[in-house]
């Protein structure tokens, strides 16, 4: 076990007018790692309170993390800072000059003084180049390890990942690679999650596992540590299948394919088209399925029917059925998800009325009260579901949920029609 | 000037899990009123860290905002170790603790052991009571004010607002009053609107600004101190009335109405009815109307045409205008506009039609051109733009821009009939 420490600095991070990112990234990714990060300071431009800091921190700590400062602007502080505190000389790298200079006559960029400031580093800085104008360094000094990050927050993350956690693993002992994935899972609360995960077998030992809310889901990332790259994605894999066996359809997939991707894919490889009716949604539904390129191909369209006028004219719910049921209800639902998939002539149609508050509940039918029905070449699907938060989180649960009836009806489909 | 510093505490920070977001609402507090915070650190829940960081800090300055650790349970061990370094008894206030007793008994809540340790506080504490479970207190020592915080950010909030910066304010020798007001712009970029504040001279002196950039919009606060909150809130309305003149229809009002119960408001107001037809920004913005609560009585209901069909079909968008000049053009903008207001038996038909990319460009049309237009009963106005970045600014920016269009032609509506 090692531990360490994490220091961002920025004016714009003091002054709270800007959230730090950078720490929280460092500190997540070493905490999946089984790195323990015992602080995280934010300091504005103040070179003194840097370097006290500095001094005070390479007294107690195996590795410090430091982001933000590093560029060619008047407030760029860092390093200047850094070597003094250290009591190290700086100098230019000169192979990093040349670097720079040819990248920016490449743009036709031209050269200004400031920019040599980006080369000009501490005596003995392993320079961290991704080789666009913002590096990073690395520096050993009485045994502590120190990286320099820039504080643009794609910059630092992208030499986070590629140099400063590798190198942390290795100083931790284990001389070898780890291997991470989020999954996203819905209709689970973390509580669950944690007691599911406790009786997998497979999940007793040689794996972190790391839980973070994203309502309406919530993420779980596994880490695992090793000496072979492809050996850990199969450690990955047998891990995201027992998990699966235990959750089944609750699991969504990894982290980087939203809900509304995977069934933008699954839509596409059945080469079905898809419609919606949206009420207490307002169009949440159709903004997440158009969030994604090429959704052109499968989504046709959809009504945003608010009021009752439209749901009679537009989709064709019977006039009766509203009279004796309600916007609300099963059969309202039913006849907009008929109705969406007629208008457009999709394969599918997906509907959603409901009660999204604070106004419009009653006794029988509470705020948070909400139908989704999917009608399909076949039948029609009708699901009843009592949500509970304000305005914005019963929008967010009706949407999510809805596009989950889709993925998993998509998902039988296929699995029957195999 | 006083300057203090801030302390976050919790093992959900110091692991990446969850964001601080109380340490940054006291940085961005304080900054606005012209307090300097030093420095910001987020600790785990180690008891050791937290008493030798007291210390420190005891030391150095003249305030101590700490947020966290205050509740029942066992990894609540703020108040322990703050009593520890600062060498003070442990005592229970038994007013609180009659209170709470009181509390709990009015909701059927039973009384737990642990309750108790809600009221056992360090010998001095003046209780800082916003009346539920969760309370703060402050003490004084060596000249240093100490304020403790529950980590629950609107618990926090409430009593950061209430008690923290007023005492913050009176202490940094501003026995007054401090008043603050945040402004929503958009279409204007936040350096051009420090170039325009700059040339205010109602913003020569007496008023703190701060930018704070709110993707597809700009904030900015006016912080003013003074005696009389009477006086101040002219003051305000007098920095807000300057900058309207300077910005005109930029400015779109105060922080806590979004753009869309600015656009509600306003048709409520005049009794008018909405229809939209959504292309490019497939439901986001019928999703952003539909966020505010009775929007039903003046949003009728939205087409979200993503095919050509539906826009022949369901919008009666002319074949020929859609063969001769494209589905993104401003003539079948113009239809789309025309044609939600009919299809919907609305007063205000808008339409968006636009590329939001990666594909679908071309060097006629590239990706970004979007088309917004306006039906009323008199008219129809279209507008041509050319956004830039990526899929999801396009849709935010299409969005923002067909909203504050129907803003403005309300307003200007409403002033020419007065």
């Amino acid at each position: 076990m090692i531990h360490g420490e994490i220091i961002a600095t920025g004016a714009e991070l003091i002054s709270g007018r800007v959230a730090d990112f950078n720490a929280r990234y460092a500190a997540r990714r070493l905490h999946e790692a089984g790195i323990t990060v015992a602080r995280i300071t934010i300091l504005g431009d103040e070179p003194p309170l840097f370097r006290e800091l500095l001094l005070r921190a390479l007294a107690r700590s195996r590795f410090i993390v430091i982001t933000g400062g590093l560029g060619a602007t008047e407030d760029d502080l860092t390093v200047a800072a850094a070597a003094e505190a250290l009591g190290l000389p700086l100098h230019y790298d000169e192979a990093l000059l040349a670097r720079l200079r040819h990248f920016l006559a490449e743009r036709r960029i031209p050269w200004l003084e400031r920019h040599g400031r980006l080369a000009l580093l501490p005596e003995g800085a392993v320079v961290l180049d991704p080789g666009g104008l913002a590096c990073g360094f690395a520096l050993k000094h009485d045994g502590v390890r120190l990286f320099f990050l820039p504080g643009v927050p794609t910059e630092m993350r992208a030499l986070f990942d590629g140099y400063v956690l590798p190198s942390l693993m290795e100083l931790a002992g284990d001389a070898g690679v780890v291997a991470q994935r989020t999954l996203r899972l819905f209709g689970i609360s973390e509580t669950q999650l944690q007691e599911v995960v406790a009786q997998i077998p497979e999940f007793r030992e040689g794996v972190n596992v790391g839980y973070y809310p994203n309502f309406p889901e919530n993420h779980l990332t596994l880490t695992v540590h090793g000496q072979d790259r492809q050996e850990l994605a199969k450690t990955l894999d047998r891990l995201t299948a027992a998990l699966a066996r235990e959750v089944n359809d609750l699991l969504l997939g990894p982290e980087e394919t939203p809900l509304e991707e995977l069934v933008g894919r699954q839509l596409q490889e059945d080469g079905l088209t898809l419609a919606l009716a949206e009420s207490c949604t307002g169009g949440l539904i159709g903004h997440r399925l158009t969030s994604v390129a090429g959704s052109s191909d499968y989504f046709l369209g959809g009504v945003v029917s608010y009021g009752n006028e439209a749901k009679v004219d537009l989709l064709q719910v019977d006039p009766e059925v509203l009279t004796q049921f309600g916007a609300v209800s099963p059969e309202t639902a039913r006849d907009m998800a008929l109705g969406a998939r007629g208008m457009f002539g999709a394969d599918l149609g997906l509907a959603v009325t409901g009660i999204a508050g604070p106004g419009g509940g009653s006794p029988e039918k509470p705020v948070g009260t909400v139908y989704i029905a999917l009608a399909t070449p076949d039948e029609v699907e009708v699901w009843h579901y009592l949500f509970h938060g304000n305005r914005e989180a019963i929008k967010i649960l009706s949407a999510e949920t809805a596009l989950d009836r889709l993925r998993r009806k998509l998902k039988k489909t296929v699995a029957s029609s195999q």
